[in-house]
């Protein structure tokens, strides 16, 4: 339980942070779309860690392995099963927290749930496992690219308190997005953020940040009624990635401040279909794609492991002043970019399944 | 597909907002628990329309029936079916909006997604249905009292600009948030509010708002890990709700400005169990609940309902201003209360059967 | 928990024996098909007691209400509530028997499952409980007809010892089944059932029988693979049919003696498409349909209420000897056929929309 | 879709025949079980091909890897992803075959479902597909063992028309079934069902045959009413089983025959516990266990691989004489005892954890 989602394209994703390998197994997806190995490689390039000094300095060259459901570079309709072995393997790193739950990690919570715990690292709750969810995004982005030539787009839109200005949506790109290690396309900021980052790693410390998505050519239609709503699964995926706190759709939290006569989006006709004029509903309406741009922003909180020294107790409640070695992540934001991209396509294309079906087929 | 939620404590809400009725069957509910009528008619009237000058004034009396699954005042652990008829259908209020996508309603999502919709309001698109969620909610409520003595309370804390200020999470009840109409229990704030949407209201405007929703006594051990977390299904649950937007746990989009130094929360001995000295986490660590309150935050956009004229464009693109009738809430957070509750609850009872079944029982 | 059945067409059924009501919700049905309430009571007629002195005494006129999902006619692709309110309540007839568990009946393992019963008769696993699948099958049969003009029609072909002769798979129709109360399409061998169910009636004894069923005009491609076997899914939706105790598709245990080159179906060109010259695979290979008529057979023990005198125990192991009167079936297959044709229909609606959801639609 | 069973204890399996690997991920498996590789590598060396002269020569080592969800010798209550490498794949052998779909098996319905087959052998199809089944099966009966001492023994009861004996249900274990390579425990039996094989394998022809099963020491209390019924779940689980064609539960047909009064199972005291006389229910009662014996027979078809020319179609509708070289099983049911009691763990530790869930637990 837990490890899987989706109704008809289903990922499973497995694997300890410090076991044998991580994967996913990705049930449901369509026969006959290309699919290249390449292409699973190059988000999961995005997702490692050891890319730039801002991020973690584990060492994985996490080159995935595709077990089954291609042939020849096409979906069979079967199982897709992916797999990344753990090269850098350090347990004994961790050897000496055993004894002491980490504030603000899942080591409390595990130990009451399953009275026992992965040997080092986060286990399952570490952001290791969502090297199988990028390896599944990248197999639902290759349906929603075939089915709607639809793209997903991430980018960092906050570090700390340093705010991205306002980005392009209809037209900003992975390669933009990708010029700066900190995955910021406003470039000014984006320096800044690197900034904000290198000092909050010199302190041993770590701090927050805001990731947006953009999700383009979604066709109208897409998202169930009631509690199988577009934003519900956006909201449950988003909410899913480790360290995410929060999750706003189109105007948010800021729309609460708004009166109904300057949020509501007039309709007109764009070409040959309706579109809407603004887009504070960001794409959805009803629970439903409207065919407007889908966008949505996640908030980070800042990672839990951090060098500085901290006070806590044990478990069995004794004081303790924790002060971890190991290598970490002094901001997760920037390899989290490929995982709310996988988490949003993941979303999507089981919606455009669940559609299709429930529209079914006349003969 | 779309009106069911949860996997071994699942609601299946069903009916149209002018159909003949609406309502929800629970399955899983366990057998033994006390179920009183009134326990679920009391949040129901909490819903219903009608209740002050600052909701809609559609008068219905919204009695609940028990259909099945209760015997003398038990549940059986079979499905228990809960049916409200529809007393006030104006079908006739809506008549001549046929043609015209009312904006950011769910007029033209579900025309394109179904090619057909029901014939008057808002169908299960509009508030009515939340009817079955608010039922539904009462009975795991039930459930959540009997196991753990947990409590489920939600409040109004922005109405539009407005704030409310710090409530106390540790001691906040209903019976303070039904003090004011507009369900918010620090008094200064809620004239405030009351002030406001009376205002909008004159100006056939309509404001967005925020409820905060605190569940305690919740046990450490709740939520599956990965994609079972469970602020992921409380996320989904609110942004299931009609209207919502935004959702943020614990720290939410601020956290996301803090240091990891300032963000964790160092355990700390509280009596028999470790606890946490600040509760940035929000109740939840690891996708799995550490016995401290579980607090969130849910925005609701205005209602796209108002009677202020729009310009926007017909089905066929023709220019049309709107000017509807009918009578509408001015700002749906008073009433949107009960619905955050229920749907929280509805989670909860989940997570804890889902729980029991994984930790399963050896002989 | 168990009261659903689906994964896109979804049926959740509820209510009591003596309860107030029983009846379904059906959520995933698509938009905009035909539904007349007529041809949902057209079924339950046929399943319903009192049609013939072969059946149980127990008066219900049975009528269905429609509650939602449907408008002028037409589904609009929300649920669908279905409603039959229980008239002929007579808990007094029960009352003696709380303190024994009737042999063979639910009684023992309800009360060890859920340490409470509802007051009188099966609560949830008598047979007024495939009231809500009829109904439920009712919705899905128009779905098939509308789809595929596909059929399903189930006989008796056995009551005891007494086997019907071979019945034309091509042609049998409802009317034909229909001529005889024990819904036998061999007349002759129809007498001879009635005569031996008004034999054991006399003798306040009960007897088991088959039901055959076929499914005409499946399209090729329904069905997933392995655990979403097209047989698969038959086979748990008959063996969820109260009294049934086995299930054979095509050759059944009979194949099981064959030789595969006796067994094999070799394929023929039938029109444009390939086809088989023989049906030992009844339908589906593979877990798929082939476009040929899907066939399968279904074991119903003789019902376990009988007024014959049994010696027995009570709760607390005390001998007993039963003899309980109320009004019962002495067989069941009359009566089910239009229960196994509800399940069968379920589990192709079903089918149908997961396979079109797989098959997706390519822009 | 179609690929993973069970709700709460859930398991997807993967792999193509003839790709790099086959396996499964078992997801929601309790923390603390033992589980030893042994323990699984047992199961699956009792269903790989080349045991004997009486079944594929196919080579294959199938040596498991856990790749995660274990240390330690424990599990820790997270997905355990099992891997088989194929290390006999033979393409060539099926090259020839591409252009005809072989009569009863999977290839015209996967063509038609899906477009695209995979390159050789029967894909997912092939009874390849079940070692990922018998492996999670192998951690499904550890938690059955350790839960409730509870045993599954499944072996030959009939190949042909050859007949076992009666087998004491209650002292059958895998040795004795094991000691003839057939896998039946009546040893005179098993002799002529080896007579049999050996002459159609002789004649490139094969045979059906039907395994029976056995649940011992299953609680009473498990499967869920109506549509979850145990017995509705095993069936499922049986007739998705490559090449079963029938199931029946305790009497099965046979009790189709019977008269209530003979076919009532009457309570007893049994120790401490109520019991019953006889077990014409095979110990389960309106879906629910009820501690006896859980007992059921499964039929399977000839394999539909022969070696003798069959006269068929190509796709294309031409005449064919298909006379298929590679190596194949004359007969199915000695490889498919384990599979059988794999299938039969799972949905009874699904079961047990899905009734420890919804018996839920109070404070």
């Amino acid at each position: 339980m837990g490890s899987s989602f989706g109704t008809l394209f289903r990922v499973t994703t497995f694997g300890e942070s410090h076991g044998r390998a991580v994967g996913a197994v990705v049930d449901g997806c369509p026969a006959g779309l290309e699919l290249k190995t390449e292409d699973i490689q190059a988000q999961l390039d995005r997702r490692r860690p050891g890319q730039s000094s801002l991020v973690s300095g584990r060492r994985e060259s996490d080159r995935v392995a595709v077990l089954s459901g291609v042939e020849n570079g096409l979906t069979l309709g079967t199982p897709i099963a992916l797999v990344v072995e753990n090269r850098d393997q350090r347990p004994a790193d961790y050897a000496g927290l055993r004894q002491v739950p980490r504030p603000s990690h899942a080591d409390f919570t595990y130990q009451v749930k399953y009275g026992i715990r992965a040997a080092s690292g986060g286990g399952r709750a570490g952001a290791r496992e969502t090297v199988g969810r990028v390896a599944a995004g990248a197999v639902a982005e290759q349906l929603l690219k075939e089915y709607f030539a639809a793209t997903v787009v991430a980018w960092v839109s906050a570090v700390g308190s340093v705010q991205a200005g306002e980005i392009d949506r209809k037209t900003v790109s992975r390669q933009q997005v990708d010029r700066s290690p900190v995955r910021c396309p406003d470039t000014r900021a984006a320096e800044k953020m690197a900034a904000l980052i290198g000092r909050v790693k010199q302190e041993r410390d770590s701090v927050g940040g805001v990731i947006t998505c953009v999700c383009r050519n979604v066709p109208a239609g897409l998202g169930e009624p009631v509690f199988g709503k577009l934003e519900a699964y956006l909201a449950r995926a988003m909410l899913s990635i480790p360290a995410s706190k929060g999750f706003e759709i189109g105007s948010g939290f800021a729309g609460a401040k708004m009166t109904g006569s300057a949020h509501n989006d007039p309709f007109v006709m764009k070409g040959k279909r309706l579109g809407t004029v603004t887009n504070f509903s960001g794409g959805i309406q009803g629970g439903i794609s409207n065919g407007e741009t889908i966008f949505f922003r996640v908030a980070f909180k800042p990672p839990a492991t951090i060098g500085k020294a901290q006070e806590t107790v044990d478990f069995q409640g004794n004081p303790v002043v924790l002060e971890p070695g190991g290598r970490h992540d002094p901001c997760v934001v920037p390899r989290a970019v490929p995982v709310v991209e996988a988490m949003a396509a993941l979303v999507l294309a089981d919606a455009a399944l669940v559609h299709a079906g429930r529209a079914g087929s006349k003969a």
